[in-house]
């Protein structure tokens, strides 16, 4: 059975990230799955996904680093359940701490690569590591401590009117 | 006289970030101004913006963080030499390191306001504190080592095939 990206199983309510959410037709939906122990995610900037002149922008290597840690999350949440992604619902994480380390520019007009592994996961808590690869170089490294979503935050779902 | 936004002062080469060049129309022209010894930046969403409904994307959080990060460490090297942004060209400072602790959830809907103070300057390193409040509130807290763009990165400004 191939992999299967993880935010293909958030519940419909959940699935509307500017960076994940299958639903959101402005968005990038990213989709993270695993390889082997590691999970990736793949992602071409757009032209205008620029800093300076010739490499990618800051912002959206950070996004790209978010969005597959809350993904990793939900994957490695599947993973200590004994369950295969898309085996029931997935679990819904959201960020609590993001850090990129842009160790070097990152090229625009290929495609990137962000790897990631799980270095902790206690409780509701999975922290993540990332590093984005382009042209088989790592040019930036990444953490995310991502949480479970707390139950107060779904009764936002509710609210249809901040939906695109 | 009125403060001046450093972004409108990065050389027309430079002017291209999709945060913060004024010259990429597909970007959100973030500007950074000094407000006393605090840097702003204000930025409302769009509703595609989202991350869970309500909310907004933690990836957009990180992005204007980083953008007002280096528009701050340009900000903060103008002061230093005792210029008003706009006398003489902006120095053009990238982000080696992007760190956001998100506090609670951000609403989507309201007008964002980033500020940020000036932790560090130290030779071409400025590191920047931020808080992006909404309705009065502190959702998030980032900090920016910015560091000012080593010249041969300027070699790829001839790169016009990256460009928009």
């Amino acid at each position: 059975m191939p992999e299967r990206a993880v935010q293909d199983f958030y519940a419909d309510d959940l699935a509307w990230c500017y960076g994940c959410g299958r639903l959101n037709q402005e968005g990038f939906q990213l989709k993270t799955f695993w390889d082997g122990d590691e999970t990736v995610t793949r992602f071409t900037p757009r032209p205008y996904h620029i800093a300076i002149p010739g490499y990618v922008y800051g912002g959206l290597i950070g996004s790209l680093v978010d969005c597959h840690g809350t993904g990793s999350a939900a994957a490695a949440a599947y993973r200590a359940e004994g369950r295969q992604v898309g085996e029931g619902p997935a679990p819904r994480y959201v960020t609590a701490s993001l850090r990129v380390d842009y160790l070097k520019p990152t090229p625009l007009g290929v495609p990137l690569e962000v790897r990631g592994r799980i270095k902790e996961m206690k409780g509701r808590k999975v922290v993540v590591e990332a590093r984005v690869i382009a042209d088989g170089e790592v040019t930036a490294r990444g953490e995310v401590v991502a949480v479970q979503m707390p139950e107060h935050f779904a009764g936002k779902t509710t609210n249809r009117e901040a939906r695109p």
